[in-house]
């Protein structure tokens, strides 16, 4: 293959440099708005807010379906295979050809009825009102059926799919959700069946506010996040947002008073999805290569340092000690193993984002089915609450109390976000793939964790997922850092394994 | 003069309409970017920001110049005079024919080299070291230099003024500053002869910072600050921001654990800015008539707010008890007179937001001073320090103990905010003639006052001022408001009067 001399490269590539990086700065200040309006931004501040957002969709759209963005994509030729170059003409006209799609119009009313949609889901979810969001999220769906009829896919529900895990597909997660929940019901089943004791009690008590935020900076500082590249805050539903660099990449919590793990876990989770954005290569920025490649991968980051770490013996081995010292009079005389037993303590329960890390999936393949049924036409909003108090009964033997504790839990209807929630389960299952290639590739990490110490595992990550952005495809990625394409059967070994152990199957 | 029908203007217009709402929601959004750049960014933000920042400037620059508003705005013909579409059309061709006059490649360095140089300008405060922020001021003076280069003026320094004060020109400031020079140094003299005690020491202690907020948050709810459209956030430097609608209006303070009156007047002073923008009539949102007319009118609100109301009598009177209660250890047992002596203790001073309202107008006539030297090639930046320090001994008699004290203090300079300094003065004039009319109108306001109501001078303010965003023209705005245009005898009296009853002139 004849290799195109470096010097041309850049001259030619820099006026579409310039385009998508006017573009990416757009959406990030819009992601700016978003941060603001989820954690301080005044409740007289919503209408005006969904119209700024859907200004900045609807003009960064137009910049990219533009004449002039794409002539510059067809004149910019081919890169050497490999090459960063090659892969940011890929992602930019991989951006450009989907956008091209969509009417403008429906991107800026997406964008308004999302940003509304969401202030009326927080009210919602407080009052436990289901009929003060289902007139949005009816808007919502319409919208986003309506795109998927723009879009390419074998299955409407492939075009959602495929924003948050390019190349995911309907049929690929059936057989992935099949295959778990062959695995996973008999588990439950039999853990529930030895259910004696409320092993999660420890955990739940009065917990000073101020004291989990400081226990948890101090967990998520060791992990390696930086906060002079980000903060922390408050919000409804925890979340990590970045804007184009790794040089400012936040996370929010919600802390429960009486609930320990809420707080702390959120924090671990949404520090992980930081990390991976802290740990991208600085020459992405304002590109498309820049931040997580998969929201399946950026998962598997989150849930990686949220179970696989927080959750493990050793990260209670050392921070067993620091916890009894910040809550002395709850905690300051619970053993180690009782910790760790209340930590991964099995019980079925309302909250998806407060699940155990055993029926964690059976919360998320509830909600691929549910999606899946309202693009297939066979579920009405109005019947989604009912739907979902009939599927938590079959999976998890429970019926919410109120829709606050079921349907309205979570944020990403009101927010567009059909489809993302099966990166969760592909988060979980990547996790595991990632964490023991982790290990045998840095057999010191186990041992530096149980002194608090995370560079080995954090290095590896870096190295083998983090730094390389969106470059390679996720598939990609996951066969380079651990020698195969993605796989079920580890995950489910490990739970097999690691459940087997604390309830003695 | 023939009637144009509605119909047909609302149908004319609407084009126009949704292409300066996207444009003003650029700026909006801009403007949370900014908000978000001086609360919460972490340190890592700054390059990344700044790139966002020119990005938003650079786009809604270049939509205001294209051939399209260009088309709108000729096609738009003429609508009544009076009429809100005719001031609509008037303001968004001033904006229009503002804009074409600038390179969007001016826009964009402006931009970035003020965000940039505003991050540098928090440094070099902190540490007091003039060279860090130097070549930054360099830079954008440069800039604004280049940029008044491209604009109308009889003087350079015109262009800047016209950002700020539409109208404003150089020679009028000269005249206003000439008379007000001879009215208040002689004041200060004959005040300064009288310092026989040090009449501040009351607000000086230690005032626990949470009680400050608490105390500033209960006077400005007094006044009228609707919190469900705004909120209060810290900042280095106080401000008001708001974004296209009178429905997310933010204001920012510093408080000094050590004196009250640092945090409490600015919270006073920027709530005065937001209450201007919470009454502009809602219709003008995401239009060009939407926000405060002028910087002079709006440092006309801030400093009634701050100074004819929380350095009056009234205030005190009702307000006294409430501060004795809040800080019981330190101002518990001082009575009403001492505390309305020492929020209008007479005393030279660095820091101009800090100063009382007596040397407050030579502050700002030294940065006006200077301001045009740098514009008239009178002055390097390099000079800038020691020509600041020369003209604080002339006025003021005293020399700060360093540059954070002294050229470092203020923020404009840093976001390219030169020609801003004069509206501080501007307002206060205005401030005086818009109270005593105010007075006239609302009898019962001083009345009110005492008893810690605000209705009927607020209720004025949002008839006369408040409600008519940018529908008229500064002077006219006054004129129809008070009876007469602008002028600077009312404000000398009132200082004469006020100081003269407290040092016994």
């Amino acid at each position: 293959m004849a290799r195109v001399p470096t010097d041309g490269i850049n001259r030619d590539l820099g006026p579409l440099r310039d385009r998508l990086a006017t573009i990416g700065d757009l959406r990030s200040a819009a992601s700016v708005l978003a941060w603001d309006r989820q954690t301080y931004m005044p409740e007289g501040g919503v209408r005006g807010r969904a119209e700024q957002l859907a200004s900045l969709a609807r003009v960064a759209h137009g910049m990219l379906v533009s004449p002039e963005t794409n002539r510059l994509l067809k004149d910019a030729g081919e890169r050497e295979p490999g090459s960063d170059d090659a892969a940011f003409l890929r992602l930019a006209r991989r951006q450009h050809d989907r956008a091209v799609m969509l009417p403008e119009r429906l991107v800026a009313d997406v964008s308004r009825a999302t940003a509304l949609a969401e202030q009326a889901w927080i009210s919602a979810r407080e009052s436990s009102e289901w009929s003060l969001f289902a007139p949005h999220l009816e808007r919502v769906l319409a919208l986003k059926r309506e795109e998927a009829g723009y879009l390419d896919g074998d299955h409407p529900y492939d075009a959602m799919l495929d924003r948050y895990d390019p190349g995911a597909s309907t049929k690929r997660l059936r057989i992935m959700f099949d295959e778990l929940k062959a695995g996973i019901v008999p588990l439950v089943r039999d853990v529930s069946a030895r259910l004696d004791e409320d092993r999660a009690a420890p955990l739940r008590g009065s917990f000073d506010e101020r004291a989990q935020e400081e226990f948890g900076r101090e967990v998520i500082s060791r992990f390696g996040y930086d906060w002079s590249r980000g903060r922390q805050d408050r919000a409804v539903h925890p979340f990590c947002i970045n804007f184009g660099d790794p040089d400012d990449v936040r996370i929010t919590t919600r802390f429960d008073p009486m609930r320990l793990s809420v707080g702390l876990f959120a924090t671990c989770h949404e520090a992980g999805h930081a990390l991976y954005e802290q740990g991208v290569d600085p020459s992405y920025s304002r590109t498309p290569l820049s931040g997580g490649v998969s929201m399946g991968v950026h998962e598997s980051q989150s849930r990686l340092w949220e179970n696989l770490v927080a959750r493990s013996r050793p990260f209670w081995s050392f921070f067993h000690d620091g916890l009894g010292a910040a809550f002395p009079d709850v905690l300051g005389d619970v053993d180690l193993e009782t910790i760790y037993r209340a930590v991964n303590a099995v019980r079925p329960s309302e909250i998806r984002t407060e699940a155990d890390e055993l029926t964690y999936d059976l919360h998320v393949l509830l909600r691929f089915e549910l999606e899946l049924a309202l693009f297939e036409d066979d579920l009405a909003v109005a019947d989604l609450p009912e739907a979902w108090n009939a599927k938590m009964a079959e999976y998890l033997g429970i019926i919410p109390d109120n829709d606050a504790l079921g349907v309205l839990q979570d944020t990403h209807w009101a927010i567009g976000y059909f489809g993302y929630f099966p990166s969760y389960t592909v988060g979980n299952v990547l996790s595991v793939q990632l964490f023991e290639a982790a290990v045998n590739g840095r057999p010191e990490t186990m041992l530096q964790m149980e002194r608090g110490e995370f560079d080995a595992l954090l290095d590896w990550l870096r190295e083998n997922v983090h730094r390389h952005g969106k470059k390679y495809e996720p598939d990609d990625l996951i066969s380079n850092a651990t020698g195969h394409p993605p796989k079920t059967a580890p995950y489910l070994k490990y739970l097999q394994r690691k459940f087997g152990e604390l309830y003695g199957l």
